[in-house]
């Protein structure tokens, strides 16, 4: 039972009068008083809402769509028309849900901006994320929605090019050094895909979202070991090892509170100042690139730690 | 306004008549219709609770004490007596509450083998926990109880000595490795203080369970990051390296994916599996003290990214 009237329809009815996704040349318009639909058609002057052309009926409306047939109206609209004037057509409000009508080749890439655009600003998503990761994840997105790829195929990808540039930066030299922190960026924007193709997919679920997360703290731990591994054999001694070690331990404390100092932020309605995944990673891509892995281990790790440390005295006044 | 009856008052009393606490020669009974009190003493034969003592009264008692006096009646529930009559003595069942009546040092000894005894079976305790840690810790609680000690100020304690157990690692040579599980062990027992202060004085928080759980983790990656110092510096080269960080990255991941993995339990209703940092500890402490650091090392991360892998599984399926 969706409450659909016997022998009637239940139509869903967008009332967002301002949705610029819709053509008003071609729209069906409709007119209700409260739940029923009183009238409808594309001339309609006076409307409440458009027609989305999401139907559920019942075999009634094939009776409807025949008696309007034989009285010359051969619409939809027709046979809708004559259940309303019996009180058996009702809408369902859909406004603010995503929804456009395609009838040609300009509609669907209408259609297709309009969703990708949604995939933005995520509430989330750091300075890297926003300015370089996002608008460029976001072109992928567009290209690997046309594949049967799962959004964890796409988690499990980027996981394994993180875990390649950390092999990278392990093998010693700088061209590998620079080339594993390019892939590492890389995989980062990568990483942005599996939500945005969940979301464009309706394929989106806790778990995915979680084992996201998971990879992403292998990855961040295998990265940063990469690099602490490639100053060992450079001859980085105790100093490398310690900045290494206390990059990944703070990294991780970030990460292990994010959801509490989150949960706190959000209840006092502060601004978020955040230092996420987004950042860590540039770091690492702008210092290999520059060839200052000693210096990034010790930023990192400076702030990283100096980070979950503010957050134990924020979250305790 | 807490339910107390105008000119009346309003007892705490416990419904549960088989309450092992209450001494049945000295209790005080009441019967109940309802929330209202219909009579009270020592010796009632028909009763449904004990009258726990602890009254929200208005002056009003004072007033209803006065009358039984004059009828030779001295005692206090003489006065709850008459109110009762006039139908302005409720009760609020506190059944299942901690409680007791303390009139000598017996009862006294009673009250504190109870309170102590609810310590006991933590939901989330480990083996290690369980069979070694709680027995001890519970004892040094009973101790600490007496003294103006926070419970936070245990955990930043405890995570202290984990330090101290670190920096021996760190020293080199058997005597202080050695010394330094002890130390790590003890840390571990004294880390179980925290939480049963804050039970035994009602100053448990979100806040320093969560200071805690932050402060583990810390001390977790000291602790393996020590061994790991430990045995490069004993020659243990590249294998040992890889051993500690993977250790590490397990320890932090095991801990990561704890709480996802618990809630998904207890919605399943399955018995719990659980290696936690009961068991991490216990394995270092034996590892140190058997001077096996690397085996220790390569148990420690394979058990761990194990149980990570185990859980990225079941939480799917």
């Amino acid at each position: 039972d969706a409450g659909v009237p016997e022998g009637g329809l239940r139509l869903a009815v967008d009332g967002d009068r301002l949705n610029s996704l819709v053509d008003p040349e071609d729209v069906t318009r409709v007119r209700r008083e409260g739940d029923h639909i009183v009238e409808i058609g594309k001339g309609l002057e006076w409307y409440d809402g458009f027609d989305t052309g999401l139907f559920l009926a019942t075999p009634g409306l094939f009776a409807a769509l025949r008696e309007a047939e034989a009285e010359g109206d051969t619409s939809l609209s027709g046979g809708v028309r004559r259940l309303a004037a019996r009180g058996r057509a009702l809408a369902l409000e859909v406004g603010g849900g995503f929804w456009c009508d395609l009838d040609d080749e300009a509609a669907l890439r209408r259609a297709e901006k309009a969703l990708l655009a949604r995939l933005r600003g995520k509430a989330h998503d750091g300075p890297v994320s926003r300015w370089l990761n996002r608008p460029l994840s976001i072109r992928l997105s567009r290209w690997l929605a046309r594949l049967p790829v799962t959004p964890n195929q796409i988690s499990l990808f980027s996981f394994g090019l993180s875990l390649a540039a950390a092999g990278l930066f392990m093998l010693g030299g700088y061209p590998a050094l620079a080339a594993g922190g390019v892939l590492a960026q890389v995989a980062s924007i990568v990483d942005g895909c599996d939500g945005e193709i969940a979301r464009l997919k309706h394929l989106g679920s806790d778990y995915g979202g979680w084992l996201d997360a998971v990879l992403d703290r292998y990855a961040d731990a295998f990265l940063l070991f990469g690099l602490t591994w490639h100053l060992l054999h450079a001859g980085g001694g105790d100093a490398a090892l310690v900045a290494g070690f206390l990059a990944i331990v703070g990294s991780f404390l970030v990460s292990y509170t994010a959801d509490k100092y989150d949960g706190l932020m959000r209840e006092r309605g502060g601004s978020r100042f955040r230092i996420g995944r987004d950042v860590r990673v540039f770091a690492i891509f702008l210092g290999t690139v520059l060839d200052q892995v000693f210096a990034v281990l010790v930023l990192i790790a400076a702030v990283m730690n100096l980070e979950t440390l503010r957050r134990l005295v924020v979250c305790r006044g």
